[in-house]
């Protein structure tokens, strides 16, 4: 007999809100890459170019949680035209013990948004600065939300800053932010002026060139690029990376998808060169800011350990809510 | 809003039998990869070496079906220690248009089972005599039963032999086989004997080592391989492939995990050899069988494409029979 929980996106809101554990199973998921015999095969991609569409399905196995999730992440460009929204999804968990599926997460992508903004969280509770309290934010979508409410969670943010290439949604995205976080959040159309002063900066649009100039950057800061997941996406000038400490969120993967990758294709980067891995900071096997004055840079492009923590998180507190739909077979 | 279907395994098992509409829609799929841009990315496949665990996901798009579906399939082999199968599973079907999960068949595995039988069926059609009669079979398992029925649904056959290692479960599959098809199916502890004089040979054993010799098959013999589906496993004397005519279902797979890998492996065929897909015989574009007395090979190890066909199907008899449970989140 086959015995799942069926959770949907509203549920699912309810019950895994971004929030200090949601970083934190991020966080052990990240160390466990580090320190554990993690298995993260590379991405499925089935490509449907005469529809503009696209799915990519993520696994990892992470020792130590029950279940492993797998994701099925569908992108259809064209779907805006008939009222939907270009992406969707779901994740399947399964047991790690015996390959049943537990849980169907009907999640259309908000639990990647949650364990994304919660990388966000982890790299800046290792890389930035402990004082850190002023954030610039680059893009005006989701992510630039939940990025600056998850910031909040793991330093003292008493400002922030937000640039966007659409002003007016700009300017909404501040105005929800600062109600909701309750401190200032202002709004420039200067790239430049929104770097400058800041301790934190994250990058989070599909840029697929440089909005972040290296020479913009201040002694001291850290910057975590989130935006690229895809070979043509690029958010920083090369030349940063190639200034700062740079971390990776998995170095195979950034030196094909993320920031790493431009730096690599420009010359300043050899194809081999090592950096630090996110998780081997968490674990201190290797050093992220040694000096107040250093400038960081992580690298996130996403990897399916995170996606593994926080549906394991979604199923443990759906049982402990009661919530959602068992389904019996 | 979402809106799905699920079906079960004792739904699936109603609507989706081995029947000539299965065979057909496999046999379009497969007509499909030959001759449109069908999109079918290597297998997604993760290893849980602690609890000796292995999944295996699959996908495909097939242009001209409404949707494509991604396999999720497990295999946990310390299961039955605790009571369970070791294998498992299901399908996702997603549209290929928008990207919407249109439904979650729950299948276990059944479907894979229908789609695998169905090959056998297709193979058969297009490769051996019009006129065979008679079926050897090598396996007592599911597949050795579910393959003798799939040929029965496309050639005359009024007799079958039926060779397993284990001879209490050959008989005990033999007296199924017998009741259900109306035929006789006998049952022998030499496996040459069941060769000789048969029209058609299938083997569907995970054996690692040959168990069908080179020397016995005769002419005008038909043999479909579908036990290999790994590197290690290996069916056929490699011997057999060098002699007879040889017909991949997907030939870059089957240099790799079929029997075809071990003829390469003996230094009996180059590794860039060229040979026909069973799409291309079936469209047409390449030769099968061109004489009585030719003998002739089918290498199955199982395709995305096949997923879909059946995923298609099953959605499409849902519909029509008003079966499953709608999900409306």
């Amino acid at each position: 007999m086959t015995r799942m929980t069926i959770l949907t996106e509203a549920e699912l809101r309810r019950i895994v809100p971004l929030d200090r554990e949601a970083v934190a199973c991020v966080e052990d998921a990240f160390r466990a890459l580090a320190t554990r015999a993690v298995a993260m095969p590379p991405i499925l991609r089935l490509d449907i170019p005469e529809h503009r569409g696209e799915v990519d399905v993520k696994t990892a196995y992470v020792p130590g949680l029950d279940g492993f999730a797998i994701k099925i992440s569908p992108g259809f460009f064209d779907n805006p035209k008939i009222g939907l929204p270009s992406t969707n999804g779901m994740m399947v968990l399964l047991s790690s013990r015996t390959g049943l599926v537990q849980a169907l997460l009907i999640d259309n992508g908000y639990l990647t948004d949650v364990r994304t903004a919660a990388a966000g969280a982890v790299a800046a509770r290792h890389l930035s600065r402990e004082d850190s309290s002023v954030a610039a934010i680059f893009g005006a979508g989701m992510q630039a939300r939940l990025q600056l409410e998850a910031l909040a969670l793991v330093r003292p943010i008493r400002a922030a800053r937000l640039w966007a290439r659409d002003a007016a949604k700009a300017e909404a995205a501040a105005q929800a932010l600062a109600e909701k976080l309750g401190f200032p959040v202002t709004t420039t159309t200067d790239p430049k002026a929104a770097v400058a002063g800041a301790d934190i900066i994250v990058t989070t649009t599909p840029s697929a060139a440089p909005i972040l100039e290296a020479e913009w950057l201040q002694p001291g800061q850290h910057v975590t690029a989130m935006g690229s997941d895809a070979e043509h996406k690029n958010e920083l000038d090369p030349q940063a990376i190639a200034r700062a400490t740079y971390v990776a969120d998995r170095l195979s993967q950034t030196r094909r998808l993320g920031e790493l990758h431009h730096a690599i294709v420009a010359g300043l980067v050899a194809p081999d060169a090592g950096f630090a891995e996110l998780g081997q900071v968490i674990a201190g096997q290797k050093a992220g800011r040694t000096r107040a004055d250093e400038i960081t840079i992580a690298d996130l492009t996403g990897t399916g350990i995170q996606d593994t923590a926080i549906a394991t998180l979604a199923h443990a507190r759906a049982r402990a809510a009661n919530a959602g739909t068992i389904f019996e077979s």
